[in-house]
């Protein structure tokens, strides 16, 4: 992409509106606008680092074998009504009423409609496991949002549901989740640490909120610091191997961890001093398993071997991609901005030519620019009229992992200098070895 | 994708509601299901499909020079009352209000909230031309919404936005989407007709839809059928050729047509008897060029050369992917059931195994299945135990281009059969012959 052609409106000024480093690089890089209170667009910027992250979520998902769908946003009331929630929701649930005066809600989750779902089609055990799940739009009418698109009204989640015969099963299905949630973080360049958490609006007797670390945190956690050295599950991992997957849940339960909310201080106290943890954290995902609580009221009920229906046992799992951009800055930036994970970088590498009309750093920088594209990455080509200072800030503000630069004296003799933005480190190097790097 | 894991539940009896093929097709392959009135799910093959039709939209839109964005469904009202269309939409606009009381609406469309966002970061002509566009939800509350996700009120559009310094320039822009469109409903396997039309409530005063011939839609339209002979503007076009790009427009509107609004029947009398088509079609795409029209009123300004602020000449280009999914398949299909277009398809290849149990038809169908996937393509592997005349009936209905059938008696001696959806034809042949075929 030549940034003459694109659009990312670079803010030169702190805003002032954003509390949270996530939130104020956010909006100095251009990545994201308020429209209305907590209601987001996504510039260029960040929608491609959000499609990125819904990428990472989507493979490991897929991977442990859950099957994507698309439900709508907007929902009718009479499903609530049926669950017992239309009630109980509270303001935070928008309710609309269409030009017929029908009551409708914009979903803040979707256990009805995919129970509902679930009910029309599937009538036997034979058809089970099955976990459905969706990356939509969702609203919750905060009270205050705030943080950016860390705590937005209309944000994105992606909201999955399973469905088995039995709570053996269904825990299964919950392993499933959690170690895809475990791996997709980890792949976000993130280490979330597994908390017994209540359950909420939700309901369910089983859940954990995966938190991360950060000073911003809103929760409160207490945990056992030994989280740091476990072995985040491999790729080959066999999702259909039921004690292996109840081995990586035991062994990454196996020590204290809690938001304030279920915090249990004895317990806490008899974890060594020095072994202590005691900090703030982002809720990135958050899984339920929460048996008939749906089935049971809405009918959704399969046969079994024995012949008669059962109601299904569900779960639901939670990851908001749009809570999780700002919570990755949050982890990694210094002070002269966003410093990407390379899975979820908005581009690979940019190539910044520091003096464009000047024949060498334009041949050299195209060349670069056309041979990056051709191996597949994903290239930012600075050939603008900015001034150098201003390229080289832009370049470390919107984080880019790999920088290529490209000045009149260096490129006369074939040379260029690639920077590391995470290290700083800067080299000058021939063009066939920046792209080495680059590529490599 | 192993078919006993997947959900798609497919109908055997012809649903009452659906009027139409598509909507008959889509509802008895199991690709969408209704949740509210006009309000659909994508179940997962057709959200497949969908994904695919979108990719080929943005990769024109992105050839184009369109930069890509996300604007939030939820809008407002004040941003429509500077525009003076909140009043105007009517009541196929959504009206909410939140916990606040604050009045918003669900976008019907994005003129407003682009035109906002362009107005708080460009000042100058240098950061012309520019083109954002999103594909997000929309919601038209339809008096009357039918004939399934053809037209739905809650639905995805694809819209992009052109702003330009000059009415000109803003012609270039047109240009590019006009021929983005042709290219882009090519991919799709399908010829669109552009037709002169009427502007709505858009407003302007140039203005194309892009029209696909089906006796089932609900336009009626006029043209010559020099239309059919018209090449498709390649891969390789220069979108930054103004001339070129002219003549690609000229052309394409150099012979008569015209929907039913705009008809002229002295101008379709003139064409010769036997070259006149009066036929009824399905509007896939509509473009705008619509000048000051918002710029004006919301004070969407630059500066240009002469230190002068202007308001910018803007157009809008809109197409709608749940709406052309069914288009193609009104395009493409007979008595069995869908013929997707290989870029579209929901999966490139069935494996059907006629006799799960059999150690030959296992061996060769999941050696099948694992080489089709290692080779990149999308495969669905029928491994259930239904009867063969149930598989047969599902391969054809959800039309998947190429079939391959592993029957015992053939699988014993290492052969398969190959069927062609579209033309029916089958043929026997080894696996490394039907390796070929399906990857060739």
């Amino acid at each position: 992409m030549r940034l003459s052609r694109y659009f990312m409106p670079i803010l030169k000024e702190n805003p002032k509106e954003a509390e949270i480093v996530s939130h104020r690089l956010m909006l100095r890089a251009g990545m994201v606008r308020q429209q209305s209170q907590g209601i987001y667009s996504w510039l260029p910027l960040g929608k491609k680092v959000l499609d990125k992250v819904n990428a990472i979520i989507r493979e490991e998902q897929n991977r442990a074998g859950a099957v994507e769908l698309l439900m709508p946003t907007l929902q009718s009331a009479e499903l609530w009504q049926e669950s017992g929630r239309y009630e109980a929701y509270g303001k935070e649930m928008l309710r609309i009423k269409d030009r017929q005066e029908r009551p409708m809600l914009y979903g803040p989750t979707n256990e009805e409609m995919v129970t509902d779902i679930f009910r029309s089609y599937v009538k036997s055990y034979k058809n089970l496991p099955l976990n459905l799940y969706h990356i939509q739009l969702k609203f919750r009418d905060e009270i205050r949002p705030r943080f950016g698109t860390m705590r937005s009204r209309e944000f994105l989640m992606k909201d999955a549901y399973s469905f088995d015969m039995t709570r053996e099963d269904a825990i299964h299905s919950y392993n499933k989740m959690f170690v895809a949630y475990l791996r997709t973080f980890a792949r976000l360049g993130m280490r979330a640490i597994p908390m017994r958490a209540d359950t909420g609006p939700i309901g369910g007797n089983h859940s954990h909120e995966f938190i991360i670390l950060a000073e911003t945190g809103e929760s409160e956690v207490f945990s056992h610091k030994a989280f740091t050295d476990f072995d985040i599950p491999a790729e080959t991992t066999d999702f259909d191997d039921v004690a292996g997957l109840q081995a990586i849940f035991d062994k990454w339960t196996s020590v204290y961890a809690a938001t304030s909310e279920m915090h249990d201080e004895a317990a806490f106290n008899a974890i060594p001093d020095t072994d202590r943890l005691s900090a703030r954290g982002i809720e990135v995902g958050h899984i339920f398993y929460f048996g008939t609580k749906y089935s049971e009221p809405m009918g959704a009920k399969v046969q079994g071997p024995d012949g008669k229906e059962h109601p299904v046992h569900m779960g639901s799992y939670g990851i908001g991609p749009t809570r999780l951009v700002p919570a990755i800055i949050e982890a990694s930036h210094d002070e002269n901005g966003i410093i990407w994970p390379e899975s979820v970088a908005p581009f690979d590498v940019v190539v910044i030519n520091m003096k464009p009309g000047d024949a060498a750093c334009d041949t050299l920088s195209e060349k670069l620019y056309a041979s990056l594209k051709n191996a597949g990455k994903d290239v930012l080509y600075d050939d603008t009229d900015d001034r150098a200072g201003t390229k080289f800030a832009t370049a470390d503000l919107i984080g880019v992992p790999v920088q290529i630069i490209v000045g009149p004296r260096s490129a006369a003799v074939g040379e260029v200098e690639v920077k590391d933005r995470k290290t700083g480190a800067r080299e000058v190097m021939t063009l066939e070895a920046a792209l080495n790097r680059a590529t490599g």
